[in-house]
């Protein structure tokens, strides 16, 4: 006989479709949903579809925003003349939290992949054109991810919009921060001693600046 | 500057308040739901809603419900003449699970704490009474928890309730299955070595079945 009432195995089945979520976790968020406030429950219910509904892709920079253009965008705080091309508007949150950059972003909403049947006309490229050949932009910097099609969309975009005064960069392969050589993979190290630094001989912690 | 738009903060606030669920695992489903499919969106929260609001608990036995009285307390399958006093309604999925047992249940709500301020008052002790008065129960089984509170409980209805022609019985205490007697603290292997049952000679695997 099944055990739980219908409508609770209807919302784990609904909970275990969430990314992290297995059928265990599922069933305890479950039984602690039904024995909880019911205005809790409502405001969760809420923020769901709220979030869906009112968040969306910046119109310029393809970024996650409620407003148009998104505060990033928006800013004369942000540097525009460099813009920063990621593949997902999950890649600006993630760099925006490490704090390093200060210009602008371009989310491409994914990357070139023939297999997949992903081409240059399904991804935001048109849009980047646009921008960079506007003439404020001075730096491009290609954050993309470090596999096969990550580098094949960087060398594409890179021959693409490649033009007199605009430099365009990509990020830096090696060593993760706080990791030991043995952790890393032969085409990682490689990448490392092709792309070594000077250590200046005044420098008293860490790696030098580079130059 | 906050990176993430005010709507999918607010959900993020709210996903971090259920079990198991931290911050990044919380922003992580934040942002799948509002790169999700709306319908499937509108679907969950609606499962939560619906979940809250119809499951409720059984008017005779306390379990989890969506109707009166529940299916365990309604199906003729199950033995009336034994019922399985447990403290919360997980309690009844979990015993459920086990496949084990084929009586009724009654979910106290909870167990006596003085220190809590939980009385008898506080639980559903009453209609536990009105139940075991009614003559057709021959067995109460207290599933109770093992620690002080649940053995205190445990204690207190075995006085109220006992009567000639009423077995109380409770769980068996020892070594749970699969482990090693050096993970088992002091207190189990005391009750194991008390609680220990007969090995028949012609046992082929295992311990015998109780007698």
């Amino acid at each position: 006989m099944q055990t739980l009432p219908d409508a609770l195995v209807r919302l784990i089945g609904e909970l275990v479709r969430l990314p992290g979520i297995g059928p265990r976790s599922a069933e305890r968020i479950a039984l602690h949903v039904v024995n909880s406030d019911p205005a809790g429950v409502e405001s969760l219910s809420t923020a769901l579809t709220e979030a869906r509904a009112r968040v969306g892709g910046c119109q310029v920079c393809g970024a996650l925003t409620e407003e148009q253009p998104c505060r990033l965008c928006a800013s004369p705080a942000r540097d525009a003349s460099v813009v920063c091309v990621v593949e997902w508007p999950v890649d600006v949150v993630s760099l925006e939290r490490s704090g390093t950059f200060k210009g602008r972003y371009h989310v491409l909403g994914g990357k070139l992949s023939p297999l997949n049947g992903v081409g240059p006309e399904d991804l935001r490229i048109d849009s980047l054109v646009d921008r960079t050949r506007s003439g404020d932009v001075r730096e491009l910097i290609l954050a993309l991810g470090s596999d096969v099609e990550g580098e094949a969309t960087s060398h594409y975009l890179a021959r693409l919009l490649g033009r007199d005064g605009l430099r365009v960069t990509r990020l830096a392969q090696g060593l993760p921060v706080g990791s030991g050589l043995e952790y890393a993979d032969e085409l990682t190290l490689s990448r490392a001693i092709e792309g070594r630094r000077d250590v200046p001989p005044d420098s008293k912690s860490g790696p030098a600046e580079g130059t």
